[in-house]
């Protein structure tokens, strides 16, 4: 037998994965459009000069180059080929290559459309991406992305409406408790500025973004090896005792960053977003004022999101935040945006671990006409289709083969019902109902058997 | 401005054409599930030795290839390289490549799979596919295919089952007449038999493929120039003179091929499909046996079927038929399946041009809530979640801007209605509604809209 199988990270999905897969993605999908976001698609090939250069040198590593396709030798770069620099003789055998998230390409879209765009635009998309990552436990070469952004609008009921949606979302798919973590990159901004060193934000929010995990020494550590000194060390000190709920937490920044403009302004927000929330009701979310959150703090520049499971340990299942300027890349400026992501993958194994996965997804008929030969095909045909016609998940076994044969086959299915119709059970009317778990037989009529199923 | 563009022969896809796509893709999906195929997912890449050689010298040229990540030169082929063969140097340096179809990946899914895989295995994949074909009208480099197939049954049920999707879905879609062509590869075997040149069948097929374009004389011309001599020729004549429905047209052909074995057998499998039919109700679909109905010969051997709309003239808009060895290129014998493909684009065109998509799949609110500023936003914000939780359509403008701007939004995005719910309106108790076509103006309690809307 020849050898069979796929690349490397990814992933064939079977009807039953396929299942509980697409019902994660319709009850994104259904919330995404009650908000009013629209779904937009892009190509899997972006031109490589769209991508490279974007997710920096890491990122420009993990993309798939698409070949050129034809005799792409003739153009070849042969200097780069005798010195062996696979990077710029990429660029000259292909200039095509494989969307590396959806934001990039959501920015190329937005910039390329602007003249048939309606601002504020707030559009949604579910494809896959693609990235040359190392395969390992939970991250593939190719998944899911599930992405809502708004683009052409300041206002802070943007940020709100996508809270909304991580709690609606994962309310409806049976999380019953997690947490929608939020900061504001002004506030971390506006703590760099409280020490003085605005220039070490990144420094600092590496550092603080580690508080959970190392702790505060650790965390002071890491800080005085980037050269902040001891009183400005103690300048963040109260960061850390910040106490109470999220009125409580941003009072107490208030009072430690009211000479900060940055740490201002983001306080601001903050709380514009805080009294907007006061006012909606709240399914099943815990919402958390978190000033150690950064989550790729040279994208974001306001609001900043992430969302954790309190039932499963396994990191962020969604995020997303506010970026003022998306589309500039492209050459168009002043264009404020703020986006989601949900995590798809995380969010399967979530589910699959809380065993919260609804039994009626699986793709998998209630009940199976046996097949007793060709004459008695003809009256299964009818009554298959009348059954389908009323909506029942039945099939006809399509083989005229032994019974065992059939039966085999409605058991490894799940298969709960087969009816039996053959000559002489047409001949009365009174068809012969198996239940494959039980055993037990019931004799009904043709209009009894739909009854039966309908209900 | 930087320069933003994508790839030739790829599409964005707006709000607009994917709301109408959609509507495709569910009304397809959802007739695959009623008729029990299960959905399946394949990644995009597939390694190379899996697509190359599947689909003839001009298949493999047209497949994308992906380059190896790193520093891929260190094992590229410099032989070829230096004798600028670029065919046998993209061996060297690319694993992968990308879907060509979903027929090729779908053959490999089962024979790796085979063991967890329940048979008859009915499965459908709605997937895109890469081709570097020549862009022109109607033709992309990525574009959906929308595939059924069952696996491991060789009854004609099967194909019944198939027509019935046809049928329902093209139906569902408001096409109004349709024609689902026939035909079976072993008569057209049968025709070779006849004339005694069996190993003739591709440039007979190919001829008589060319019947209605070209007409019978030039048919034989052809025939002839392919070394059928006149005696053979007029074996062929009856076949030009089939008349009649159905039923008459096999009886036609019986007489005709009674005596050729693959004649035979072809004649009872389309005579048994016609029985089954007689069985069931057909929507709109015309079902019309043609013996001159080819298609890909050389990759079916039992049905094969077309589908061309009457009201407009695109060319055909389906596919299929069956093949009875479709994964012994993967080392797994004796699996005959059949399956069919809708194609998506053409349908598309279809419905475009007929103007047959319902109004109601546009992604456009039916409401909007203007925003007067931060007082009114916290009682616009209830009524706005009060009635999404009622089901309504409806947005809120999230910024703060003037009501000219926000009228034009609402203009745009052709929204029929706005909300303007300012201080006085909220006191009393009486929001006004606006009908954005008429310039009509209504006042309204909360309670009353939500009524008027749910409706």
């Amino acid at each position: 037998m020849n050898k069979v199988g796929i690349p490397k990270g990814m992933r064939d999905f079977s009807p039953e994965v396929m299942a509980k897969r697409n019902y994660i993605f319709d009850t994104i999908r259904r919330s995404f459009q009650k908000f009013g976001y629209q779904q937009i698609e892009t190509p899997t090939m972006e031109n490589r000069e769209t991508l490279l250069g974007k997710y920096g040198d890491e990122g420009d590593r993990l993309i798939f180059n698409v070949l050129n396709s034809g005799d792409y030798l003739q153009k070849s770069n042969e200097l780069a080929f005798t010195e062996k620099n696979s990077q710029s003789f990429t660029s000259s055998i292909s200039e095509k290559a494989m969307r590396y998230d959806l934001t990039v390409p959501f920015a190329r879209y937005v910039v390329q459309h602007q003249n048939d765009i309606t601002f504020p635009f707030k559009r949604f998309q579910i494809q896959p991406v693609w990235r040359a990552d190392r395969p390992q436990k939970g991250r593939y070469r190719e998944f899911y992305q599930c992405d809502a952004d708004v683009i052409g609008s300041k206002s802070q009921l943007n940020e709100l409406e996508l809270i909304q949606i991580f709690d609606e979302v994962l309310s409806n798919l049976g999380l019953e408790d997690f947490t929608i973590k939020i900061n504001n990159r002004k506030i971390l901004s506006g703590i760099a500025e409280l020490i003085g060193k605005p220039d070490k934000i990144f420094d600092i929010t590496v550092a603080i973004d580690k508080l959970e995990k190392i702790g505060k020494e650790k965390v002071f550590e890491e800080l005085s090896s980037k050269g902040l000194n001891n009183e400005e060390l103690n300048k963040l000190d109260p960061l850390f005792e910040l106490k109470g709920d999220n009125r409580q937490v941003t009072r107490q920044l208030s009072s430690l960053l009211n000479e900060t403009p940055s740490g201002v302004e983001g306080l601001k927000e903050l709380e514009e977003l805080l009294d907007y929330l006061e006012n909606i009701d709240i399914q099943q979310a815990v919402i958390e004022l978190d000033v150690t959150l950064a989550r790729g703090l040279n994208y974001y520049t306001g609001a900043i999101f992430e969302v954790v499971s309190n039932e499963v340990q396994i990191g962020s299942i969604c995020g997303g935040g506010r970026y003022a300027d998306l589309t500039g890349i492209f050459g168009l400026k002043d264009m404020s945006g703020v986006g989601i992501s949900f995590g798809a993958d995380r969010i399967y194994d979530v589910l699959d671990k809380l065993d919260r996965f609804p039994e009626q997804i699986a793709q998998t008929p209630e009940v199976l006409i046996l097949n007793f030969g060709n004459k008695e095909e003809l009256f299964a045909l009818k009554l298959l289709q009348k059954m389908r016609n009323e909506g029942i998940e039945v099939e006809l076994y399509p083989d005229r083969v032994k019974m065992p044969k059939q039966m085999k086959y409605a058991n490894q299915r799940n298969i709960k019902y087969v009816i039996l119709a053959g000559s002489q059970e047409i001949e009365s009317n009174a068809l012969t109902l198996k239940d494959m778990k039980s055993g037990e037989q019931y004799k009904l009529t043709t209009e009894e058997l739909i009854i039966k199923f309908k209900s």
